[in-house]
């Protein structure tokens, strides 16, 4: 059972598992390099992973290997547990929640070697529509509070397995960055009475020196403030707070934009590792005005360090124009 | 010239580095292992540093590479530039200030090869009064707000060369991180009237089971809410919120847990990769009631993947009370 505890300074909540505690030993192992195992993710070993929640193509728990596109299926080992009730209790002057949560992985498709850039646009439209029916489905259990996808690619970004995938996570708190992000929109809105969002897709559409491409609906750029080289943001051209709104010609066009962004990531960095993460509303929120869903990319290409730990801001060495340029240039 | 850059949904501000900036290329090269160059910072190459600023057991500015133990340097590709005027200017609707800063190099030793846990306790003694010597001088220039002085060891931990070496950065603004940790113990504060921390040290010293090491002024423990495995907290006993006030007595008395603690880590864990930072009070702050200045101590162990990205919060496989209790039970 793992558990929520909260630093009493800052107010950031961790995450503790404790029922699958790692040991010195296992840290000093890793830094070896391991032979490839077989995976777990390819057509054939799906008795590897828990049952499927989700099937595209195929039928749901099913273990025809030939058939399915697209599989959900829960975390085998969950950093949050779906079963148990929520409580919250103190330890002494400290805070804790029960681990809680949900916990799955999205084998994005059968083909061990494929990365997101080079699948079929059909095929990333199913991984884009798999985010959507799960978020839709998680949100109806009232513990959660926000759903937070992600994709890990490499081992670098913190992939364990190379088979291309994609996690979510279902919290019963509203994590602080996600607070952080709705107390600065909303604070602007006040004053200002517009999204910011709107607002930065209008400022950088004019600028156009950290435009990355755009289609009729959707825009990639590298921001403003980059933490790291090559950060890259996907915005919504039309305001929308929450990801799981979006309809099927949405996630045509994002499937469009993002196989676009990460085929030029990938031919201009080499392949690099990277994550990328969905910012959403959170789930008990109405349509907000102020807030405006959208997907953040970074490649993993320089070490956070002392400076970044010790401050929160960060350093980076590549200045958003440039890396725009070079990445609207290459095909 | 460097710029700081806000971001304006969260109010994080980054450093972009302009004049030094890093093309796609040099980020393929850095993947592959490159042959150990000549190490500017072993005695014989003190001319491939700037000048330097300190020197203990030797003359300021000296070639004499057979006498100093301990030189600090201005950092030779420095992230903030000395010169300059402080301007703060919108750019559309984004906001930066010119990269005005110190950014300094505390080379700890001529011996290459040895670790802080491998130095001699005096010496030990002079990397921590080379911190306070270096803050207190760097404090009387009014552009500063903040000082971080922080050490990365190990490629991994985002040293760039090996030579054992820490940092310091002044900076014109206080980091968000920071503004966060006074926010938060302030409001303790005005709650209870007691500083947290020394709260914090009263609750661990009576639960002792995430306790590593004390001594007659100083503590070390993992922190309850632990970010990353074998995270380690460093706090001097008595109240204090100036690390640049500290006195010989406890300066010593740090050196003593500083080196126990990384000798500590070393064993159990074969030498990882790790960053510490020294938390302090902005520059400008009076002794604080709240506040107390403290070291965090943090082995690269598990790569800070999308979930941290997107959320802020971390998943950590080790409870602190297991690493407290390797760590205790080592030599």
């Amino acid at each position: 059972m793992s558990e929520f505890r909260r630093d009493p300074v800052i107010g950031r909540w961790v995450i503790i598992t404790t029922d699958r505690s790692r040991r010195p030993s296992d840290f000093i192992k890793e830094c070896e390099t391991e032979p490839e195992k077989v995976c777990p993710f390819c057509p054939g070993n799906e008795k590897m992973t828990p049952p499927s929640i989700l099937v595209y193509n195929g039928e749901k728990h099913s273990d025809d290997s030939s058939k399915w596109s697209l599989r959900v299926v829960p975390n085998k080992y969950p950093a949050l547990a779906v079963e148990g009730s929520l409580e919250r209790q103190g330890e002494g002057m400290y805070d804790k929640i029960s681990g809680i949560g949900a916990h799955e992985v999205i084998i994005e498709s059968p083909d061990h070697n494929k990365g997101t850039g080079d699948l079929s646009d059909e095929h990333i439209n199913d991984i884009f529509r798999a985010f959507r029916e799960r978020i839709l489905d998680l949100k109806r259990d009232i513990r959660f509070e926000y759903i937070i996808v992600f994709k890990n690619s490499g081992k670098a970004a913190g992939a364990n397995l190379s088979h291309p995938h994609s996690q979510l996570i279902a919290t019963p708190i509203i994590p602080r960055r996600v607070k952080g992000e709705m107390k600065g929109s909303l604070s602007y809105y006040e004053y200002k009475e517009r999204c910011i969002f709107c607002d930065i897709i209008r400022e950088e559409m004019s600028s156009a020196s950290r435009i990355i491409t755009e289609n009729s609906d959707f825009v990639a750029f590298c921001p403003f403030a980059s933490r790291s080289p090559f950060e890259v943001w996907v915005l919504p051209k039309n305001h929308g707070s929450h990801f799981e709104s979006i309809n099927d010609n949405d996630i045509s066009k994002l499937s469009s934009i993002m196989k676009d962004v990460l085929k030029k990531l990938g031919k201009v960095l080499d392949n690099p590792p990277f994550n990328y993460t969905i910012h959403n509303s959170p789930l008990k929120e109405p349509n907000l005005p102020y807030y405006h869903w959208h997907i953040e990319i970074i490649p993993k290409l320089i070490q956070v360090a002392g400076f970044e730990w010790g401050t929160g801001f960060f350093i980076n060495p590549t200045p958003p124009e440039e890396a725009a340029a070079a990445l609207r240039e290459s095909e």
